[in-house]
Formats: C-alpha cells, sequence, structure tokens
C-alpha cells in the first residue's frame, strides 16, 4: 500500500516542470523548481514535520521528538535543461516517504530530509552550489556571486523567492551523524549485469579542463589547403584521439570532450578559434592525472603539427571521494537480508553526498537507470527498482536506529 | 592626382561601419550599407549620372549620352560581420571613379556601376540575392522570402528603405554588352608569387553539403567508453580525415568543414548530434564531384564504426563558371601594355560575374590580398595595387570603346 502511495507521490512530484515531448525544465529555483520545493513543504507540513531553510536555500524537514543521531537522506529537485524525471528527485521523494512512514511511530532520532538547492550547475555554476555553502565548502559571497546565463545573481535570485533562509540552519551547524543520498545510476551498468541496487564505494577522480586551439581564419574557397591554420582540424583530431585513448583503459576511464565553441563557425570561413571542455574521471587518482598528462602533450603535438597556438587551463580537479565503510557495509547486509543482488560501484558523476561526506559518514544507494540514460527525457527506472531502492534505505535507517 | 581621389574615396566609402577592433559590420541593408548606398548616390548625382534602383535594392549609376554599348561595372558593398574593407566596396568604388573620369568625356557608350544587395549572404541566405534576381537566376518570390537571422523577411525589410525600385530596372533587361568586376583576390596566391593582377578564367566548381551525425547522448560520467555513441567524435574523425584527403589534391582542390553545431553541447553529457557542412571546391568540375563520392563513402564508414546514423543533403553545386574568353583576353593585353605582371587564376569565391555571366559577357579583374586575409579585419591590398587594377579596369573600358 505504502509502496503504491511512494510511487504515485513520486509521479506527481517528478512531473512539476515535465513536458513530453522534452523532458523535465525545473532548472534551479525556476517556477517549477519553486512548485515543487513548495509541494514538498506542503506534504511536509501535513505530517507535522519541523521544516527549516538555509541561506542557500536548501530545505530541510525533520521529525522526531528525541535526538540521539540525526539521520539525513537528501538530494535535489533541480533539473538540466530538457532532463529527466529520476536523477535527484528520487532520493527527495524517497527521504520525503521514510518521513511519512516513521512519524507515526516514536522516535528516538531526528530523521530528515534535505532538498539541495542547484545541484546540477545547470543554471549556476559551479554545480553542487546548495550543498557546497551548507557544508562550508563554498563560502556566501562565492555562492551568491554566481550568475547565470542571463546575468542573473544567485544571491538576488534567491532572496525574491519564499525560500530564502537563515545561515543557522546550514547542515553543517546541525552535526549530522548519517547522510544517505538514493539516487539512479545514471549509467548503463546496473541494469546490464542485473543488479537491483548499486553501493557506491566512492565519487571517481574528476579533472576538468578547457582547451583553445588559435589558428587563422580566412575565406575557405581561395586558401589552399597547404596555407591554411585551420583550428578545428586540429581540435577534430584532439577528440578524436582522446576517445581512442581513453577506450583502451575502458572500463577503468574516460575522457570526454562534448561541449566545442567553433568561431567564426560559418561555413565557408576557416575556423580560427576553437575552445573545448576536457572531463577525465577515474576511480584511480593516479590513472586520471597521468592521462590529464598524456592530453595535453597530444595537444601540443597537434597544435605544433597544424601551426596552431595553444592555450590550456585547468579548471577543477577533484580527488577520489571514499564514502563511509561502516555505513556501506550495513547498506551491504540490508541488500542480503531483502535478498536484493547488489554491486559495489564507483559513482561518475559528483552528488550532494560528496560535499556531504566531508562533514558527516555518508554513503548511497543506487537503482538502474534503463540503458544508462540520464540527463535526457529517455532517463528511466522500473517501479520495481524505485520500491526497492526505498526498502534498502528504510531497512538501513531501521538499522542505524535500533 | 585623380588617383589620390580615388583613394581617398575609397577610404571614406569603406570605412562607412568599419570599427577598428571589430572590422566592418556593413550586413545587407543594415544602417551602414544604407549609409554607403546614399553616400554612393550621392556622388553619382554630383556627376549627373542617371540613377536607377531595381526591386532587389540593387543601384545602378550610369552616364553615356548616347548608346552604343552598354558597359557595367559592379559588384556590392555589403559585408560580412566583423569584415574586411575591400571585399566589393573596391569594385563600386573603382566603377564610380569609371564615371567620373569619363563623364567629363564625349561618350557613345553606356557606362554604368552597379551595388548588388546582399552579395555576402552574411544576412540573407543564398548569398548573390541581388544578381540572382536581376539576371532572373531567382524569382521574386524566393528572393523575398528569405529570412535573417531575426526572421525578417528580404521583402519587407527591402520595402521599408528608400532602395526598393522597379522589376523594370533589373539588369536583365537593359541586354548589357559587357560586365566586368574588379574584386580583391581574397587568396594568398598572386602576393605570394608576385603578381599585380589576377585574370580569373572562371569560377571554380563549388559543391556544398550538410551531414548530421547521430549518436545517443548520455552522461558523460557513468557511461563507460566502449558503451557510448559519440556523435562528436564520429564528425571529429570526419573532420580531419576530409583535411588530410584534401591536402593531397592541393593547391587543385579545397575541402572545408567550418561550421559546426554540436548537440547538446555541455560538458558532461556526450554528444548526441552533430550536424556540420562540407564544402568541396576545385577548378576540375570531375575533382569535386569525385571528392563529394569520396567524403560521403568516408562519412558512412566512420559512422559504421562508431554505430551512429548519418543524414546527408546536397545543399548546391555549382559546376564551373567559365568567363568570356575575349573580354579576358582583352585585359591580358592590357595587363601587357601597362607592364603589369599578370596571372591567370581561377576565382575560389563565387562573385556577382557568377550570375552576371549567364547573361552578358563577363570578366573579373582582381588585386592581391596581402597574406590572403579576408573577411576579418585584417584583409588589406596595397594603394599601388589598388590604383593598379583601377588602371586595368580603365584601359580596358578604352579598349571597348574605340
Amino acid at each position: 500500500m505504502s509502496d503504491k502511495d511512494f510511487l504515485n507521490n513520486f509521479d506527481k512530484i517528478s512531473k512539476i516542470g515535465w513536458f513530453e515531448n522534452k523532458g523535465l525544465n525545473r532548472l534551479a529555483l525556476n517556477e517549477y523548481d519553486i512548485q515543487a520545493r513548495d509541494e514538498l513543504i506542503l506534504q511536509l507540513s501535513k505530517i507535522g514535520a519541523e521544516i527549516n531553510v538555509d541561506d542557500a536555500g536548501n530545505i530541510y524537514g525533520s521529525i522526531g521528538k528525541e535526538k540521539k543521531d540525526i539521520i539525513a537522506i537528501g538530494s535535489h529537485m533541480d533539473s538540466v535543461p530538457d532532463g529527466g524525471r529520476f536523477d535527484g528527485t528520487y532520493g527527495v521523494v524517497s527521504g520525503l516517504q521514510i518521513l511519512k512512514e516513521f512519524s507515526k511511530d516514536y522516535l528516538n532520532h531526528k530523521v530528515m530530509v534535505i532538498d539541495f538547492t542547484n545541484e546540477e550547475g545547470a543554471r549556476w555554476q559551479p554545480d553542487l552550489l546548495g550543498s557546497g555553502l551548507a557544508t562550508g565548502i563554498f563560502d556566501k559571497d562565492f555562492v551568491y556571486s554566481r550568475t547565470d546565463k542571463n546575468n542573473r545573481r544567485f544571491g538576488t535570485v534567491l532572496k525574491r523567492t519564499r525560500y530564502y533562509g537563515s545561515s543557522e540552519n546550514r547542515i553543517k551547524n546541525l552535526k549530522p551523524d548519517y547522510y544517505i543520498e538514493p539516487h539512479i545510476e545514471q549509467g548503463p551498468i546496473l541494469e546490464k549485469e542485473g543488479y537491483a541496487i548499486g553501493i557506491p564505494i566512492g565519487i571517481v577522480t574528476d579533472i576538468v579542463e578547457y582547451y583553445t586551439f588559435i589558428g587563422e581564419s580566412n575565406q575557405a574557397g581561395p586558401t589552399p589547403m597547404n596555407m591554411r591554420k585551420d583550428a578545428l582540424v586540429g581540435a577534430s583530431k584532439f577528440i578524436f584521439q582522446i576517445h581512442e585513448l581513453a577506450r583502451k583503459k575502458a572500463p577503468d576511464l574516460v575522457m570526454t570532450i562534448a561541449d566545442i565553441k567553433n568561431l567564426p563557425n560559418i561555413y565557408n570561413v576557416i575556423s580560427g578559434t576553437v575552445q573545448l571542455t576536457l572531463d577525465i574521471r577515474s576511480p584511480d587518482r593516479k590513472l586520471a592525472y597521468n592521462h590529464s598528462k598524456i592530453a595535453k602533450d597530444m595537444a601540443e603535438k597537434i597544435a605544433a603539427e597544424y601551426g596552431l597556438n595553444l592555450s590550456h587551463q585547468v579548471a577543477w580537479k577533484l580527488d577520489t571521494t571514499l564514502f563511509d565503510q561502516e555505513l556501506t557495509k550495513t547498506i551491504e547486509n540490508v541488500c542480503k537480508g531483502l535478498n536484493l543482488k547488489y554491486k559495489f560501484i564507483y559513482s561518475w558523476p559528483t552528488h550532494d553526498a560528496m560535499y556531504m561526506n566531508k562533514i558527516t559518514r555518508t554513503a548511497m544507494i543506487m537503482i538502474p537507470s534503463h540503458n544508462g540514460r540520464s540527463h535526457t527525457k529517455e532517463e528511466y527506472s522500473t517501479d520495481t527498482d524505485l520500491v526497492s531502492g526505498l526498502k534498502v534505505l528504510k531497512n538501513t535507517l531501521n538499522k542505524l536506529m535500533h
């Protein structure tokens, strides 16, 4: 019965800002994100939860009359443009369901659901802005001064909503004992290999770098092939070679170039400048750093070969995160008890759990993503998997509280 | 004396819409193009020229009391965004100068200068819109319905200017006897090889084709390298291989990919779709067509290798244009008489002369472009070369009229 309620509620909340032909458009603090937040507040109010908001707009709903441990469950409800319904929302609605089910019981513990603001980084960069401020990774000036593509500052937009709260409410000040984030895998492994649950050991190392190839823009027609300095040709060779390089280390490494800015981008004018971003990830920190170096050498060689200038800048380097081993072990035992096939995996995308791991014992529970699709309207997880993840979460909390 | 006047006038007109840090921004019918047209009209009025405008906004200024032959000199005054000062404007100001100098003499011929509208195709596609309508290549409905990037129709914009004239004035109806277009080379050959004048034999074959590589957009982090269908990787291999292929046939062939639309173009989301344009040019029609076929096979092979779908469409195929041999020979003799070092070349970009060649005896006179730069603020031709081209034009007209 409660599983059905959970699935209905997930369907309801995950469809706020959903367009059948496009996907979920719930960019942080846009009208749909606000609607989803309002719905969360309404449902929390109905069960008599204590509701707090901090100065990043993060929402905390908690139940439990006496304090022993504080166990937080969280994720986010914002999405990328034309994104999926499951990413983030699954974690928040699961936490909300736990509060609903546990509110009938006497609780010695405080159980909390958190909705973090701007996890995706789709509206304001960097990502994890809400959890970053709440855990003290980012300072307030930095967070508030981030601007979206319409040049609107995070701080200014937040203050115009109902979700501008106090810095006292930041999760760091509450000193939680545990943080658990249920999430979809966003990759193909669990489904492909037939697992119901993935237990992340941690989050992979992520190195993000900007490359710019600079050639010479000229009319394409009259400039002979051997007198060209074509930035797009150099960049293309780099993109292609990086792919081939990383393929040799699969599945331990991914290297991705997925954005490209080509100037002037006119069909009959030879490309003068190409900017692109290289994203390198691996559970093995050394492997990632080593390939960052190989990539740079490769770019330099290509630039020299095509008479191009090269500029290179590291955007960020995030070393491998390792989650709490004891909490991870508890989740494993719960899976065994439920007879659910589980696999220890790494999370390849970042999550709010990465920053929460810096202030408390943290773990994640992952469920399969159909065909590994994510950040697209095709993102999908089965009802069975949604319910399995919730069961694992529920039983893990029961173990922690007894 | 008159050379200095010519250079001063060229400087004046070519700087309407010029910004030192950006270049020339005289997109067809924008405020600067209108200013340049107004200046042309003013100067034509001062010498008592007959001025007509047709329904493409093309301006015709002519002198000559009696008709024997009609000799038209023309080009365009519109530019690409951030373009150069010499492209097009050189031909119009040269024609204007001829009218000024010849207006003092008794003329048995009608000598005309033409400013064609939207030659560049930078504001409305396709290019050569003005000469296309005036020569009957395009029909009026087609031309008027072209929209710019702000979705404004050519016809609507034209009608709001002072340059909306009558279809009776189209050059085709005037049955001109000759058309000569002075122009900068826009390529590096003449300067590099030490020639003062280039005499185009014709305009090369130009095949333009659209390619779309379709893969599968997914979160970059969690999708292993060997489970990806990355459209940007396939497109990159194509871009790089096309360059290497064409390089083997230099200088007889150019193949250029200079615009690319990558979707969704987010650094951590694997590319789902890449659209690009392949431009193939060669004086040798067969070589161009053959390489169009090789390119298609190459794209199909790459698509199969990376699990991508491919779509392909021919945008246009323009076969080699051959200019009037007799008129070209006359220009050669003029160069010999002036002791100017000349070279027979092909024009690799298209020009209004391509469509004019369909209705009358047509030729071009080309002068060197410094470093071959064009469609950029660095576009430059020396005063000496500007004057040499004018001299060749003047003497060619004198030969035709006597």
